[in-house]
């Protein structure tokens, strides 16, 4: 397997990445870890809350992109790590049974001037169930250059 | 117990949350779930990584907040879910052992015309080890006004 560098994010790209199916189990074990709010751990809250049933914490929506993006991109890349986001939308709600995919695309490159083995790579993530995009982030990992590592 | 509405979200206000201590476990188990690259899940690739030793998971940071957060502000709270946010900066790892706390500051409210049972407050988390701040990031929780449920 090729390993990706810095040069191969150039701006445009887009990597597919997914499937990644959702369960009902999985959403109530995140929230009862790091979200324990009653919308994401009761169905029958669930019911009455304004999403009108069961949903992941919006944090688990991004560690599930990170999982898809890890394994399709990051894991098949000369990866150093990530800085942060600029931007996280949950703009649907992602419910038990969802099978989701991401589209990640390359919006930006930069190479610090202090660091010359690696550059920073802004992708734009955007993440789809069936039928409509469910939530938008950003993220910069920073990559390896060619023959640097 | 009274609880929080929007009313009491006012600019300025700020919320002590945690503390909270992250076992070397639980970077494991996350990273193995949501971010399996080599810097979270294995310590001598750590010890080899730009971080220079075994740190959490980005989005584990995350989850960390969210969870000091639903429990010392939203689960007092008339919260009605969150809209997502405009900023995460990672600016220290999270290491196996160390105790966070966050000062949770309300940055900007803001009514939608459309909706005058609730108002989205706009909160500034600054995440803390016991030496220095680790990480930045915002979160848009909507809020019930008093009155209104």
């Amino acid at each position: 397997m090729s390993i990706l560098h810095f040069e191969d994010f150039t701006v445009g790209r887009v990597f597919p990445c997914g499937p990644y199916t959702v369960s009902k189990d999985e959403i109530f074990e995140f929230a009862r870890e790091f979200d324990p709010q009653p919308h994401h751990l009761d169905e029958e809250a669930a019911s009455k809350s304004m999403l009108k049933g069961l949903s992941a914490s919006g944090w688990h929506v991004c560690a599930i992109a990170m999982r898809m993006i890890a394994d399709d991109i990051l894991n098949k890349a000369a990866s150093r790590g990530g800085v942060g986001t600029h931007d996280v939308r949950w703009i649907k709600p992602v419910r038990p049974g969802d099978t989701l995919r991401l589209e990640v695309e390359v919006s930006e490159t930069s190479e610090p001037r202090s660091k010359p083995e690696f550059g920073f790579v802004t992708i734009q993530i955007r993440m789809f169930n069936a039928h409509e995009q469910v939530a938008q982030l950003s993220m910069i990992p920073i990559i390896a250059k060619r023959g640097s590592a």
